[in-house]
């Protein structure tokens, strides 16, 4: 046995469960906020590995050195691929990453941000503002406290995208509500006849079931559905993105003026004309496992993710 | 705050430390066997996540779940770039996955492998059969007990590929001078004219100044290099691979030959068509890491990484 | 914040939860035998702080480095308060070191020791054999199969001393059985007219109302009891028993012959006058907790601890 | 193996390692505080077990539920032994809860508590106030901010008690020079007297030499020396203190008066007439393990405990 000789600066350790199976241990180097709002335990803390992250229930949501990965490859890919992108609506998405990569896109007139934690967004402003980086403050923008479901179900006003930024529909949270058949025909009806939506589709490892069940549900909505996938290393695995279409082709592959437009996007971290095209490609031993899942969620019959359903992917 | 009812079924654990901030820890649901060989410390254990798996020296070397994925990514990419493989040298791989993988291409009619661990070699045998099915006694293969830079300073023979499936150089370990520029140039003249060779070159994410160092090492023996990389779940992150090549520029694209041999290896697990040409792409931000770091590894200063070393990729 | 600099010799490592609050982390340096029996999960290891260790169900046993405390004080008081032991019943003590102790004394002539997990008896002769010394090959020893309730309840045979060396009793665990108000009625019946029983009697800190619950029950039964406890570091808390007396009073006051009988007993490591006289104080924050608790233990109602009924002490 | 059903309402955790082999697992329910000052890592936080703790440089130094405990042990022996305290001076404890002991005296006339960290204090007053229950705006009060050390050398008061509440001597802190043969000669230089000191003496358990030697120290600087020790639950082992008499013979044997004066102190948590007793009972394996270590500390030579050096007991 070979000894290593190691410094241990951190006493305050996060340990995210992903299984009952398996854990992942984030040493603590500074705390920012530990607490709850209404709807969530929520801690802002430095991290070893990953600089700061915001935790909501025991879940890395993001982190200073990869939230770009994760937000950049949520927004762009749908963003390029619809023509000329106005007006666009956000669900979830506290932080206001998501929120800043919208704005990039020159063509956006109005954005509508909707999330439930009016908290959650006040505590990410003042202890994570790398993060929005002044977006919240762009007059396109319209912020709106509310659940999600409900302001789709009442909005009149019509959108070109829609982007889900929302945590994993875990049981006995309101997302689960943000993932049916049910929800996704009224993401339909408030779509443009061109429009298209993208959500965040959990971990192709943990939730290769919840992955499957997304798509399938998605692809019962949409006369157009498209998955993709991206490695975050916070979040430990590939996760994957699941693309609803109402008439254009996603992924858009890339012409002139897409080319212009990705240009115009200034510097990213991530997404570039390579990776819009490698991220689209899933390897066979998932895409196996994704054919194995047919069920749906539906307002009745809800996916409901839990610990205790955490199976691994093989 | 909701509260997650949870089974613990694991009383027993592995931590897996990837650097002094964080780890991993992984349930065991069952032990082989736990013990140190003349040379590591072996765990050969049931996890809750993963299935059978190793760990030396208290670092996962492959699993039951996810072993072909890294195996095939390995050994695949170089033997079907190379026109006509017959004889191939392995150096570690004590599982004897590397030696399955190899044997499946029909062109060879000489494997040598050489690791410096009887004791593992018939630890795996004994307790992973599910690895090298039966590869061991294929009569192409010669069993070679010996330290992989002794093997290669003094052998007269000459091979189509070379195949270094080595434990991560880390400080102190013999593994440490099976990655220097000394070392590849020896690996360089006992390859054929057209030969080629693949090393594992540690985690993207880890050891990201490693793996660099790898290749800016490979890169100033062989007159071609390249590197891909590919998720293994086990892991916790993606991998790093490189190639030298004497002549032949990888990867090949796959012409009808090569279609024809990809397809008389069998049903794969990881490796298509597909995965050949994606897995060669590597995302922007990890690319521009790569260039910061511009050292090579020598004899006399050899990457000797640490736990102290990792650092995070960003 | 000081730094600092440590060595990690150990990958795997045990969590003993206390709680679904609280854990103990144990290195383990050497598995010797980790697997399950009919009846419990074992694990025979080395900690690095506590030498060899058995946990059953995750929970420390006993260990090389302070075993001998605890089966003293189980074993002695009680054996040194009968005026002449002869005639003795052990239930449970697997490891056979209850048996070890009972066998120092002189006059004892026979000892029933009834233990419901062969396989259990086996692993620690196999593996632990400083704990048994060879106890089990004394001739004045009977060993019984049997679930120790039956036994009670079947034999014709009476003892001047009842040891009864259980695991907690957990829920869905057969020893619940061995802690109701019938069980220590049966115990009543075998004793001989001036025999005496003692039970290990759970945690001081975590099972203050499980420690509290023994001790009503048994009053209810025996004209006399009395508890006491030790400190066993390996258990992190100050440990219970309770006796159970039918005519002496316990503890004894010494007098000439047991001073006599004690130093017969040869060195021992915890007991000597001076601890059969403290061990019987209890701090009075302690006992105003177990005045507290007003339940007993009944085959209809019995006590069952769980991870989830432990409550902290205070 | 039977699975347990477990709760896991907590994500945050403290790893208090006692040694490179072993720590506990806290769970932390609130956080208050967690943050340096300019001498220690402080972590204010409501743990699952012990409530509401006080962390400094990763080990706890005492909790809601058990502090009374300590505190009572630390300073009711002394000060009842002493036959009329007045003067008396506190080192360390920046809780307040010493203090708040030593208050309980009605012959005290005047206390100095002298502690080298004001942010630590401020925090303690903040966050903790259950601990110091207003003892720092009693008018008999002088609160010092300097080295222990400095102050102790440089006044030309003296005390009738000296009460050092100090970290322990951790390699690396300021600490160590307050565990010295030449600081405890200058404790006895401003001792009255008839005055007398206590200390606290590290664990049992983990730091048996440590606790011998500051015994072996003291008893060359003090006529009479005498060692106690009281189990802290939330210490997770027996813990030490040590006596410096100047004249009186400590633990005085309960007299009259002194009963009444232990009234007098009104209701406490721990102490009462049949502890003070007993707690100066160390067990014979406890009392070996103290004598096999001879050594003294000075400041040439200092007690310089370390994560490294901690031992077992045994």
């Amino acid at each position: 046995m070979h000894w290593c000789m190691v410094m241990i600066p951190h006493w305050e350790w996060i340990i995210e469960w992903f299984s009952r199976k398996e854990g992942h241990l984030h040493g603590i180097e500074e705390v920012y906020y530990i607490g709850k709002t209404k709807y969530q335990h929520v801690a802002i803390v430095k991290t070893g590995s990953f600089g700061k992250a915001l935790f909501l229930d025991g879940f890395v949501q993001s982190t200073e050195y990869d939230e770009k990965i994760y937000h950049e490859a949520l927004v762009h890919p749908v963003m390029l691929t619809h023509d000329h992108p106005e007006k666009v609506l956000i669900i979830g998405g506290g932080e206001g990453a998501t929120l800043r990569e919208v704005l990039r896109h020159k063509t956006v007139k109005h954005v509508v941000m909707v999330d439930i934690d009016r908290e959650l967004i006040e505590l990410c402003k003042k202890y994570m503002p790398e993060w929005s980086q002044g977006a919240f403050d762009d007059p396109r923008v319209t912020l709106v406290i509310t659940d999600g479901r409900k302001y789709v179900e009442n909005t009149d006003e019509k959108f070109d995208v829609v982007i889900l930024d929302l945590t994993d529909p875990e049981k006995g949270t309101p997302a689960i509500y943000l993932y049916t058949r049910e929800f996704y025909k009224k993401v339909y009806d408030i779509l443009e006849s061109d429009g298209l939506m993208v959500t965040q589709a959990t971990s192709l490892r943990y939730y290769i079931y919840g992955f499957a069940t997304i798509y399938n549900t998605i692809k019962t909505v949409f006369p157009k559905a498209v998955f993709y996938r991206v490695n975050v290393p916070s979040f430990s695995s590939d996760w994957g993105f699941v693309v609803g279409s109402k008439m254009v082709d996603p992924p858009v592959i890339l012409q002139e003026n897409r080319r212009e437009r990705l240009k115009e996007l200034g510097e990213l971290y991530f997404v570039d004309e390579d990776a819009l095209k490698h991220m689209f490609w899933i390897p066979r031993y998932i895409r196996k496992n994704i054919e194995k899942y047919k069920g749906i969620s539906t307002d009745e019959n809800p996916l409901q993710l839990g610990l205790l359903d955490k199976t691994p992917l093989f």
